[in-house]
């Protein structure tokens, strides 16, 4: 499944709103269809959207010829500046568009085309290298889960969130393939239901058992004692391990230490943002009114109802067991965690 | 608002499945139609239940003639058993039916056209207890909230739900009356949205102050201290105060005791179940996979997604901070405040 791929200059994506409806392609040589997709959630999960925000800045320059290296470096400022102000939590957004940013300053002064191709090839980076870090979540995060393991997850962290096969859902479906998975329980992910729409529709098209349900029975699911592991993706981790991810995420964490079950985060260290101590610095995106009081199209509610639609939540990170990135394990205390992992990259490439 | 009427020997009633788009009526002489409506949740609400139920037999035999005094009975047990087989959580149905059982055991022997007319006033009175029950309850439970309070509530316990003016949103309503209300959240209460559907419409009608999440915000709105209170219903509540009540509610009185949140239940004495010890003994109603498949009968799940769409679930009494009944308060240990309460009523009426 190619979510995002650069076709011949154009950008060509699923639209994940027509899901599980149709599997709608969009072709665009505009970054700012790809904002707006991103801004409407056709193009969504925090890795996915830092890929396809680097596609777009790639595309903003891809024709420009000449050699005004000032109104080059402007064109992916501005590009960049729409593309990151789509969506306010998710940190891989400006992650992906700082490395753009790096590469633009850096190619000040060479000629156009090879600044426009530099760009490309830094998004095709970024594209590739979240795919090898979805692999190596899932790896290491398969090895957590016990044999015949039955999962709980939320919204949707599979093939259509990211670059590869998903961060959580990747870790769920390499524990499959290693034959430990015995039932997959997903919320349905309420007000967009990326669970029934999109989870379900990926677990469905690889043959792994699962049953869905409404966010407010996974209380009732653990008190039967019927969940072993909640397993969770990430839209931005505080440098203390505090998480914020999908609304919902944070009363999963507190009932699943209610319950003592195991309650586990998976994302790759570009979620991690270094700039903030804790989670209660992460902004929090409120969506529309409208997410809630329609469904599908179709009005729930009685005109003119006011609707509370915060898209994430904060989740300290005393609730979280662990969590799993593309260098391994982090345990609490998570700073020390994930610094340990920083080294070991820097040991590695340095 | 009269949700059910009995009407020249028809009973009349809202069909709820229609709100808050439609306020269409129904009009039967037929127990038939009361027991597919309970069944279809166009009558819904535990108290409300057992009220049509009744009334469901009270028609069966209304057109009765003759002297056949055994054709009567039968009559009368054919239809109380299919009215009670509609759901099997609510115990105010077998409540109600027991109690028009026992009218016809006490009238054998008289004429038809009495007996028939004994089965009626029964079904009257116990619609008029339980607009009593009601207002004792909301005055009752009005006292246990603080000023300027913000209160969640789940599902709909309103005038949808009862023959009177509500159980837990009765007491809210009560509240509003006295000055004592700030704000109301309203979880939507998938899968079904009797929050989003009946309660955000029960609330706009008197003008107040509501706003409607989904169910998994709550955790984050008790994160940030902006409810003071949850107020429920039940459905049956198990000798030692154990609470069945819509699906979530469990789930949001562990999130309640995680945040230090009081957590009331409302609900009339005949949701009180004596001849069971605990919730372990509470049957759970599970629904069909189609009512969390689809919204508003548009698919939101891929074709062939197995769901689990339990109605209710068991709320354990140590979660509870307080019973509101039309008795008054019950504070654990459960099994002795309602028996204290029984006793109140043995006082006063024997």
């Amino acid at each position: 499944m190619n979510v995002i791929v650069w076709d011949n200059d154009r950008v060509r994506f699923l639209d994940q709103t027509r899901l599980p409806q149709e599997e709608q392609y969009v072709v665009t040589g505009d970054y700012r269809v790809i904002a707006d997709a991103i801004r409407r959630l056709a193009i969504r999960g925090a890795p996915l959207i830092g890929i396809a925000a680097a596609y777009g800045a790639a595309l903003a320059v891809r024709n420009s010829s000449g050699d005004d290296q000032s109104h080059f470096t402007k064109q992916v400022e501005q590009a960049a500046a729409e593309l990151e102000s789509t969506r306010p939590t998710a940190v891989n957004l400006s992650w992906a568009l700082n490395r753009i940013r790096r590469v633009v300053a850096e190619s000040e002064g060479q000629p156009i085309a090879d600044r426009s191709s530099s760009l490309l090839r830094e998004a095709h980076a970024i594209h590739d290298e979240d795919r090898a870090m979805c692999e190596s979540i899932s790896q290491f995060g398969a090895g957590l889960l016990g044999e015949a393991s039955t999962i709980l997850t939320h919204c949707n962290t599979g093939a259509l969130a990211t670059g590869g096969r998903g961060t959580a859902l990747g870790m769920i479906v390499r524990a499959w393939e290693l034959g430990k998975i015995k039932h997959v329980y997903i919320d349905e992910t309420r007000p967009l239901l990326q669970g029934s729409r999109l989870t379900a529709w990926e677990l469905g098209k690889m043959g792994i058992p699962h049953t869905l349900i409404t966010d407010n029975a996974a209380a009732f699911l653990m008190q039967q004692r019927r969940v072993q592991s909640i397993v969770v993706g990430a839209d931005r981790i505080a440098s203390n391990g505090d998480v914020a991810n999908k609304i919902g995420t944070y009363g999963l964490a507190v009932l699943a230490a209610a319950h003592s079950v195991p309650f586990i985060v998976a994302a790759p260290r570009s979620t991690i943002d270094w700039d903030i101590k804790s989670g209660a610095q992460i902004p929090i995106e409120t969506r529309a009114d409208e997410e809630i009081t329609r469904v599908v199209g179709t009005r729930i509610a009685p005109n003119g109802t006011a609707a509370y639609a915060p898209a994430f939540d904060v989740t300290p990170h005393r609730l979280i067991t662990a969590i799993v990135t593309d260098r391994g394990i982090c345990r609490a205390p998570y700073r020390d965690a994930f610094r340990r992992q920083q080294r070991l990259t820097v040991d590695k490439h340095d």
